[in-house]
């Protein structure tokens, strides 16, 4: 089965807006084993809409078309999709009375041209709308299919996985499910990594499912995908389970999460299991790390604040470092003691460094000092971090994070 | 004159990357006044990269295709390019030379199969390459034209405006040089900035050049792009200045810079300019003015540091605030004193607020004060940001680099 995309609208023209619905839809596409060979993106013109419609059906068995269903006048997807199915648009009102009370619970006036977005091409199968006004739509073309869905991500997002990505499944000739998760690790490279899991890859090759694939997404890691197919959802994700169980034998505390998780989203757990508060002493990173962690829900239960001593003076004035040199494992690890100390919290993490683009105290570019204050101890971490200025400071509050993570996992009388 | 984009790559349709290098190229084009009607994305088969540019050529004058010119085997760009031109694959001797010269710049052994980059299909023009190991090329096919690029965005940028770009105008017959501004301003709304920008617009409208467009760039506010037509790039750039110079006429300290001056570069020169530093108090944003400030090249002459008083504790105790109400005016006063004293720092900046998802001290959520220390005197902008917690937090931390901003262009002795 291939499927391929068609994004409308002229501002994907104009480099105003970055088409990442392709992102999205690709990514679910890839993980649902169907094939997508081509995105095109169009602007709001009825006739060259049409025509990207037209040569996506000749090559493909399924097109999704996403944008152009607002109600305003250069909303013209729906006219496009009646000419390539050679039918006319009809009102539906169902739709029509849907969209109406949509208006109504949220208390504002429907104006005349809303009511555009209750034309369906004769034909066509509606998808409900639930969150905007507009409904998505399944064109039958021949023995092809054409999907429409919204360009509102969230619309988008909503429609495909209950709508869109099923009914292409069906039409797949699979009856199965298919459930997928990300594995996400942090701490090693992609190629040690692969070596890690080959033993996996190699035992789950010959049933060829489930399956596992490969993510390297730059500083926060790699991701390890799993995917199985089943005749239902629970089995499918039973298989996802335990293959989820095998990886985390295999890699134990390189796991962070899974899917969505976040590395700092990990520490606050662990922070809030274990009843610790954290405060920060930054000097590279310059707030970067605090930023990542108040981004947490319910983070001010765990996160006291950061001292971002980015001026040596600050260092010794408020964090307490005794004078010399900064860019030291001593200057990292009275900088920890000092972060918990001064902003009255369990464990302090410091990080100094130098983030370049110039070396500073006869220290190299990437070289970072990571200091720990936990249980009355100080540890200090050293590290050469590769890339520029912006990539030594993300990759230096990640390690950050991560080493923090990893002490809290370690550490007495915590029950994996 | 009209120009598609193609862009090659099988992870671009895997969703593994975002094909930024459209967005990009698709400003350019537009603010040369190239139209350009259709993006496609097609993955490394060379049938498919072939039935896409002809489709491309048969619709368009000229087609910028991206990717696939690397030295692997899945690198089929060339190969595909030759097909469609109707002609062999030669290999360029001063090409070849060239590339060996790169590696044994950076002392790398030149494997066999980097010897590929120098093919080149007969007919075609070489765009030298000076940052990788491929070269770009200009192929006719036909009338029309045909321009291959890297896909690594840096030597894609570099080619197209060494190379790609002059050449398309000059096939567009304008032997005009097009010269283009993007004038940033924060501080209004687009409706309000455009109507105060009405004036201007109307005065263009009759000569069609220089011409103005509006470009909303969400948190970081409304830009104003002149875009001159000239038969000599002096002259062009001319225009701009002086439209350059009526805009700031009209908007006054609403402009903080062009082009990719941020906001923090433009605060970071001011407080040089008089010779100022700076330290911060930050409740909810958590860090990100700190992060943004350490990303502005020579910050370190300026920027002392940040106290994260993400705990209200943390504000008593480090920042010295008087016991009470933490989401207030006095608060937000005691803490930009307390972090221009804590920290060393002539300036002292601060915000507290309340960023959501739930109200506190009986204030709503987007509720802000930023509280500015300078010259021995404390002011504060009380201010209702809307949005989520996101945004607010992300509108609160240019609103504060945004008052002192003002306040220093201001400030008593300052020759503007």
């Amino acid at each position: 089965m291939r499927c391929e995309l068609v994004a409308v609208g002229t501002e994907l023209l104009l480099g105003q807006v970055v088409d990442t619905n392709s992102v999205w839809l690709s990514e679910r596409l890839a993980a649902s084993g169907i094939d997508c060979h081509f995105h095109t993106s169009v602007g709001d013109n009825i006739e060259r809409i049409a025509s990207v419609l037209r040569i996506a059906l000749d090559r493909s068995d399924a097109v999704i078309v996403s944008g152009g269903l607002g109600p305003t006048q250069d909303d013209i997807t729906r006219d496009a999709i009646a000419s390539v199915m050679g039918v006319a648009l009809e009102r539906d009102e169902a739709v029509l009375a849907r969209i109406r009370s949509l208006f109504e619970e949220r208390g504002r006036e429907m104006v005349a041209s809303n009511e555009r977005q209750a034309d369906v091409p004769k034909g066509a199968v509606v998808i409900p709308q639930t969150r905007g006004t507009a409904p998505g739509l399944i064109c039958p073309v021949g023995d092809k299919v054409l999907y429409a869905v919204p360009g509102v991500a969230e619309e988008l997002k909503d429609m495909a996985t209950r709508a869109v990505l099923p009914d292409l499944m069906a039409r797949a000739g699979t009856s199965a499910t298919i459930v997928s998760r990300m594995v996400r690790t942090w701490g090693l490279a992609e190629s040690t990594l692969a070596e890690r899991v080959a033993p996996r890859v190699e035992a789950l090759e010959a049933a060829g499912n489930p399956t596992l694939a490969f993510l390297a997404t730059g500083v926060e890691g790699i991701k390890v995908r799993i995917t199985a197919k089943a005749s239902s959802h629970d089995e499918a994700l039973a298989m996802v389970d335990a293959e989820d169980a095998e990886l985390r034998a295999l890699l134990g505390p390189l796991v962070f999460g899974v899917d969505g998780d976040s590395m700092e989203a990990a520490v606050g757990a662990l922070l809030e299991g274990a009843g610790l508060t954290l405060g920060l002493a930054e000097s590279m990173t310059g707030g970067l790390v605090a930023s990542r962690l108040v981004n947490v829900e319910g983070s001010s239960a765990w996160f006291k604040g950061s001292v971002v001593a980015y001026d040596s003076q600050v260092k010794f004035d408020v964090l307490r470092v005794p004078e010399g040199p900064v860019v030291s494992e001593s200057a990292a690890a009275a900088m920890a003691r000092g972060a918990a100390e001064v902003l009255g919290a369990d464990v302090g993490l410091s990080v100094t460094g130098v983030a370049g683009p110039a070396g500073q105290e006869g220290m190299p570019v990437g070289t970072v000092f990571i200091g720990l204050h936990l249980d009355g101890a100080a540890e200090v971490s050293h590290q050469r971090l590769p890339g520029d200025r912006e990539r030594i400071r993300q990759l230096a509050a990640i390690s950050m994070l991560d080493m923090l993570r990893r002490r809290l996992l370690d550490r007495p009388g915590r029950t994996r």
